[in-house]
């Protein structure tokens, strides 16, 4: 078995600076270097939760969920949808480990549950890294107790109540949250949004980790989002399937579906709205934050497109004329999971016949002769064939960039097709078949 | 637009010589430098049937199918499955490209029809190449006139019938055929079979090349069967289609499927067969050449997988236990197209974690407590979990054959599915980035 045991270089897609996460009220965060696989870096995030904070959550669609998937979708339904914690390891992926892994999904859980005093179906578990691996669950036992002192100094407490307001929480923190879960990523990934609420604002930060093993139909990786809103459990799981079909979901790396895939919002609740429940995601009152967490979403979803294995562009592709909203998703994937589209913009070549083919080989109903391709804004095709003479060199500067736009309009049902998407896609370099081929992680 | 300019190196997977094919009755070739898109190598077939002989077909499944496509798919119904003459140029796809394009295959049809002086709907055309670039037909017109000596050589004639056959078709001949129709192929491919049909003999000879945008769920790219053998078109079809799907559907390079594959199966008809009319593929006289066939097309499948761009290895994934041959087959190819798969397997890891996560996303039906895998006929995992302290010496030394074995059980229906399917992969190496990425195939 290969380790992994380079210092790979941050991506050159990179954000340049991890952005200032403010506190949300109800939330403390800890990290802690538990030894558990990697060595020299913290491997473990806590978070503890005040009392009555609600959760919603989306999981991998894989056959072969990891421990810890199988753990956190039970717990949503067990738990009420309210959660006391999450336990995050990096490193060990705990998934295809048989009964073993269950326990240790579970001993993790229960130390967690003791520690700061909550049921343990109200514990949320995510775990990344190497598949088959056994994950020995006391390093992280340990580490748990080890995280008291940091907790506290949060102000939330043991016995986190509305009463006890966290306040302390330094933004550094958040950054070192979002390190700690990081497998193969080259940059820890964070956003943060204030949106409108009411007569107040809510904050949404949220913290992901990527790299591989990132397709379509899923939940993407491990991604958090936190707010202090006041929402119903039930409105915030809509919420979340929503955005996360226009954001995680929405972005590919390899066509490759983890096994660990999990996406988690959490609402703390500590700001309510005036006047009547809330009863719809349509409600007026929530448009700012149900726009505040999609754009959040798509922040970090992009963050990790941008730190895909190797990847050296991030490619932008936008889907117009097909059936339906579903049907350009999966146009714009098929185009976004082609290896010879990867490469050729890797390459720096706008082989649009490369675009051409993935279209066509999407299954879904277009039109061949009533095609139109744009390539950084600039016409190369239409009506199913080449635009004639057109101009390469303002075409081939664009394929220089860092951020590669292909837009296509495929005509559906003879032109009157009004489905759209866009995905977000990393190109595939030779980085990737080095980090594939040459280690395990 | 970066031009193809490198001379490849043979892939290590090559056989070591192109086989011996014999001539068949009924079937003259010519092959001849057009210098429509390469220069200094021919790039041009020219194959002619005897009267009366059928032909079968399957294409591409990419609703972006070329104009080359669209003509044979259109002459298969329009000849009533009969066949006067085959054309194919390397180089250029003529595909996505519009009106011009449906003309210039015409244009080339129309010439072989004249020349060979057979209906225009008998001729079948086949292109691969670059995409959306314009169609010449002046130089392939040109061409068709040339090959006039090198056909009339072979003894079939201008007017083509039962009693003139060739017979001084030499094994060297098929070599160029099969060598005339390559792109990025960096070995000609061909195989064939001699089998019982009836009290004698029929051959069953075929040509194919392959390379890159190589996927499942159409005819592969391009592949042609030849014998003479006198069955019944509409039999014909049933045959290919059956062996299609267990050969060329069989196997994949990089999950980009072509807008230009297809397998065409020419019957010239000289043997047949005593007694009653054939009625259907399950008549016991044919059993030999349905095995024959399947045999012949899964030979030239494996080479083309062998020759999947910058491959080193080839991969064999055996899977059983599914709900049926279906599933069974997609759950292979789940695994035959990952990414993190082919990249293990060229980085000798027996990373079957990766084997894992591929099964889960194939949305089939699976059992992960029932699930076993097999590498290099050694047990790494049962039950859903690793084989606890198997030996990885001996799968460490098959990892680095040319040659890759994996087999899965996936336990659907409570272990009773029986579904199986076996897929031919290449690996995913360096060499496949920078033919893609740096050059314009």
């Amino acid at each position: 078995m290969k380790k992994m045991s380079v210092k790979l270089p941050r991506s050159p897609l990179a954000p340049k600076n991890f952005p200032v996460l403010p506190p949300i009220e109800g939330v403390a965060l800890a990290s802690y270097a538990s030894g558990s696989r990697y060595h020299g870096r913290d491997d473990l995030l806590l978070v503890q939760f005040a009392k009555a904070t609600k959760v919603a959550g989306v999981f991998t669609t894989s056959k072969m969920p990891s421990a810890a998937v199988d753990w956190s979708r039970t717990s949503l339904k067990a738990g009420r949808s309210t959660a006391a914690a999450l336990v995050v390891n990096a490193g060990i992926a705990n998934a295809f480990t048989g009964k073993a892994g269950a326990r240790a999904a579970q001993r993790t859980a229960k130390a967690a549950a003791q520690f700061l005093k909550s049921p343990v179906e109200k514990v949320f578990i995510a775990s990344t890294g190497v598949i088959g691996a056994a994950l020995d669950p006391a390093p992280l036992v340990a580490a748990i107790q080890q995280m008291a002192p940091e907790l506290a100094r949060q102000g939330l407490g043991q016995e986190a109540n509305h009463e006890a307001r966290q306040i302390k929480i330094s933004a550094a923190r958040w950054q070192k949250a979002a390190e700690a879960i990081m497998t193969t990523d080259t940059f820890p990934k964070g956003a943060t949004r204030e949106v409108r609420f009411g007569k107040q604002n809510v904050t949404l930060n949220a913290i992901a980790k990527g790299s591989g093993m990132i397709a379509p139909d899923m939940a993407t990786m491990l991604a958090f989002v936190f707010t202090d809103a006041a929402i119903s459990a039930s409105l915030l799981q809509k919420l979340l399937v929503e955005a996360n079909v226009k954001s995680l979901n929405a972005i590919t790396v390899d066509s490759d579906t983890s096994t660990s895939d999990t996406c988690l919002l959490f609402a703390t609740g500590y700001k309510k709205l005036d006047g009547p429940a809330l009863r719809s995601i349509d409600d007026k009152r929530l448009a700012p934050f149900r726009t505040a967490l999609l754009d959040v979403m798509q922040d970090i979803a992009i963050q990790i497109a941008c730190d895909g294995e190797g990847a050296s562009k991030l490619i932008v592709i936008d889907v117009s004329g097909a059936e339906n909203d579903a049907a350009a998703r999966r146009i714009g994937l098929a185009v976004g999971n082609s290896p010879l589209v990867k490469t050729a913009v890797a390459g720096e070549d706008a082989n649009w016949g490369r675009v051409v083919m993935a279209i066509g080989k999407s299954g879904e109903r277009v039109e061949r002769d009533r095609l139109a391709i744009d390539i950084g804004g600039h016409k190369v095709a239409r009506k199913g064939c080449a635009v004639a003479n057109y101009d390469e060199a303002p075409i081939a500067r664009h394929m220089k960039d860092r951020r590669i736009r292909i837009s296509v309009d495929v005509g559906a049902r003879a032109g009157k097709g009004r489905g759209q998407a866009r995905i977000w896609a990393s190109d595939l370099t030779h980085g990737y078949i080095s980090l594939n081929a040459d280690y395990r992680s």
